[in-house]
């Protein structure tokens, strides 16, 4: 019996459920997963971004019940504060929930025209103009904090909420064949190599294909 | 000398900056506002939400600067424990910022088809289906904390960041008549009545028209 249950959708294609998962692993809470059913058309509802996010990620705990990713990220900070999921520096505090708010509320050009697929790879991809400038907004997010911080992660040496909520957008740079300067390269390649990022990217070789991809255009 | 400053910009049109202000407001901080230029033109594309809300409101205090509405809504609760931003208990608290959250990434065809304009009134505007969708899962939303939390504010008997995240939508329901049960009224009204509500709203009663009515096209 775990302490709490993550409900997640597809591992290949739930971007909110890797961030969810990520979030979950980063705070040390005993979970076990769980998977809402593929056929429910509220999860594919989600998955293409028609509704809001509520069905997952979702955490069940005890009495309580946090859906919204960013709502499970600050509710497990404020219980695991021992795991430092949050800078402890007010100005690095302040900016990791600036940027992580920013990717929960926008990029929709990115997400829209470049919808995280683990498992696919597109060679000379052609990414539109609006969804270059959401790339451009995020290699300046991730230029400005490595230099501050110093790296490899965002805020220094420790993951924070903030490299769980871009690391969808590394597969997705990864998927589209999106080219990045050095700096940022780096900090691709440390998200691939994150232990809990390396077994959910592990686990979406496992899911069936047929799962989601009915009516996804890629 | 105030102790922080606040950048929002049109009180009339930018739903994101009276969030900003409604949680500033309700944190108790001592701040001024600054408005950002109406030609800026980042500005304008903020308000059509054709970028991330990254320009307003953005709150500079000390050595920090914080932007993106959750971001500052975290940043105060943190430095103003006593302002009782969200609820204290468990089961409340987590609700509380799993609707803020909701708030914060969803409900993208209410936002684009009822955009906020606290100087509009149209009766018998008719709304489309998907902005619909959005409209019965807030009034469920709210009936849900109402009736747990006994209102008249969504956690009961003080507001929290989660009326600050949904004020806007009260604005618009009064803009574009939507009609809604007695319970969401009350909370209507409690909103409408909220000082720091009529305080915006009056200002936004003095603003320029001129100011963003460029292309939105009510």
């Amino acid at each position: 019996m775990t302490e709490a249950t993550l409900l997640i959708s597809s591992k290949n294609y739930s971007s909110w459920s890797l961030r969810g998962y990520l979030l979950a692993k980063l705070s040390g809470i005993d979970f076990a997963e769980e998977r809402v059913s593929p056929d429910d058309p509220r999860a594919k509802e989600e998955l293409l971004m028609r509704t809001s996010s509520i069905l997952v990620p979702c955490l069940l705990h005890g009495d309580v019940t946090v859906w919204d990713t960013l709502a499970i990220a600050e509710y497990l900070n404020e219980l695991f504060p021992e795991a430092l999921m949050l800078p402890t520096d007010k100005v690095a505090r302040a900016r990791c929930r600036s940027i992580s708010g920013e990717m929960h509320s926008g990029f929709a050009a990115l997400r829209s025209s470049l919808p995280m697929n683990l498992r696919f790879r597109k060679p000379g991809f052609t990414v539109w103009s609006s969804a270059q400038a959401d790339i451009d907004r995020i290699t300046t997010i991730w230029t400005d904090c490595l230099t501050t911080w110093k790296g490899p992660f965002l805020f220094g040496r420790r993951p924070t909420i903030a490299d769980a909520m871009y690391a969808p957008v590394v597969a997705r740079f990864l998927s589209y064949d999106v080219a990045v300067g050095p700096v940022c390269q780096d900090y691709c390649d440390t998200i691939m190599k994150w232990g809990p990022m390396k077994e959910w990217v592990a686990d979406s070789r496992e899911e069936p294909q047929e799962i989601i991809e009915l009516d996804l255009d890629f």
